[in-house]
């Protein structure tokens, strides 16, 4: 990339290389891309960021796919960002699954990018709402986080969309006592996905009777689609346009945001705090602490907080290594 | 709870309800416990410890049941840590299995406990150890760890076990594309369970393709169990039992441990710089950040540094307030 510029100029265009470009740079951590991502900022605010998240199996894909379709016979343009936070080793659940994504693929207002964790939860967890932001600032109308899974991540990540999908399937209960096992709470929307198999109606009874007793108001509603035959998928995208126009009516969609935005910050400073704490230690004192575990003499706690008291004892006088107060 | 003195006598003795209230304390995060958990560190390491995970109904409960009760006529005492990472509101999945474990509650030589996660990830991950060194100084032989799901929790809870078994179930495919997403390589022995049911055979010819493609040495085995009939229980329990003790016999087993305590303290100086961090924020920097997100005057990862180096600025000067140097 030549001249940052240049390229939020470009950006700003809507040009799609740039924007993968831009993401590439974002899930490798570069901190070159810092400056340009802070520029971006005062352009973004304007797309609606919805996330697609549940148990696999539940054909969120091809649920995901025919929700594009229909947002684009409506004329908007539509980014999709399928987060799969499984190890780095195996990824490729929600990678094979972009292969069925192929009805999009030749539309210039189509825009989709799988991500995968590099490192940790927490990576993830940073760059989704950066990439988000590129496309936010490319111009997409509508964004679609898609993950695959039930768990932490799942929930980060709702720290960053305006609305949440939550989708199952008929059958064995398991989706549901997945669903059940954590992120309940996160779901604005539910959705009975393959509704043509047995237990469709009941799955659906047994969601709303779960939503009763989280007293929430408005109760989220529970929708039945058949992603494959494309069928309630057009009252499902109705359903979250009315959900988010409410939302943006009410004021609630701008104090969303602002809570989003606060809660990254928040997490942006702990995690470098972190960063730092652990990128101060020096050799001498690895091998210190080490010892000392090894031995059984001291416990991780105790080392940890004579570690941090070393560090910060040593950040007061201005100098990196920690040294004397370090009792191993 | 009186003097530390006498309640560490108490459970080194194998007090059982003192273990139960100091692992209560370890689950609120209460910071008195500290003092005594750096004392029994001392008293651990004795304890084998074995994860249990997998998806949702794959039998886990049962099969834990099982092998605790294949163990105690193997004359050890088991401790089982139930470890649910769900959230707060819905609790619960987890808990209901307990139920199924009532067989093993008149057993002296037997101590079941429930850890939900009452705050966040970090939570779970720093009381688990914790934990089970709770356990082990009271003499257990033998903690197993089972945890529900597939996500970054289990993989985290894997750095506190000497082995870990991951238990899947035949058919759908579900399980074990959920298990391929993700937690494939913290398994040192894999279980089909519920091998009565058709696709037993597949699932086990599937697992060992993907765990050939791992080239992993020694190969972890895949094992049929039917945990309802007890069925491959014994050969589990052996496997696990020759497993450690070669690991033992090696030098292994001490390297992985200290990896582990390694890794736990670094994790605690993590958590702990980023809860300093943030707990250094007053409310007029709060104010004065959350004007710039909310007019999108300056993006998160901006906000983040401009605060971070307004507490090092201040922490390296002795006052607590960031003021000056935060330009919002």
């Amino acid at each position: 990339m030549t001249a940052t510029g240049s390229v939020k100029d470009r950006l700003l265009a809507g040009d799609r290389r740039v924007a993968a470009r831009i993401i590439s740079l974002i899930e490798d951590g570069d901190p070159a891309i810092r400056p340009l991502l802070a520029e971006l900022f005062r352009h973004t605010g304007k797309a609606l960021v919805i996330g697609v998240t549940g148990p696999p199996g539940a054909g969120k894909s091809t649920l995901v796919e025919r929700m594009v379709l229909n947002w684009r016979e409506r004329d908007r343009t539509v980014g999709v960002l399928a987060v799969d936070p499984s190890s780095p080793f195996t990824g490729g659940a929600i990678l094979g699954d972009r292969i069925r994504m192929a009805s999009l693929t030749g539309d210039p207002g189509v825009f989709i990018r799988s991500m995968a964790t590099r490192t940790h939860l927490g990576g993830i967890a940073e760059a989704t709402p950066a990439a988000i932001r590129v496309l936010d600032a490319m111009g997409t109308d509508i964004i679609v986080v898609e993950t695959v899974g039930v768990g932490q991540s799942e929930v980060a990540i709702a720290g960053a969309t305006d609305c949440t999908v939550l989708v199952t399937m008929p059958g064995g209960g398991d989706s549901i006592q997945a669903m059940k096992a954590g992120i309940m709470e996160i779901g604005d929307i539910f959705v009975v996905n393959k509704a043509d198999r047995d237990g469709a109606l009941s799955s659906q009874r047994e969601l709303n009777a779960m939503l009763r007793l989280h007293e929430r108001t408005p109760r989220p509603p529970v929708l039945l689609t058949q992603a494959d035959a494309g069928e309630g998928v057009p009252t499902l995208v109705d359903t979250i346009d009315q959900y988010l126009a409410q939302m943006a009516a009410s004021g609630g969609l701008t104090e969303l945001r602002l809570q989003h935005l606060k809660h990254e910050t928040l997490e942006l400073i702990g995690r470098q705090a972190r960063r730092q704490a652990v990128a101060a230690l020096d050799a001498g004192t690895i091998i210190k602490f080490s010892d000392a575990l090894r031995e059984r003499r001291l416990d991780p706690a105790t080392v940890a907080n004579q570690v941090l008291s070393g560090i910060t004892a040593n950040h007061a006088v201005g100098c990196v290594a920690p040294t004397g107060p370090v009792r191993l």
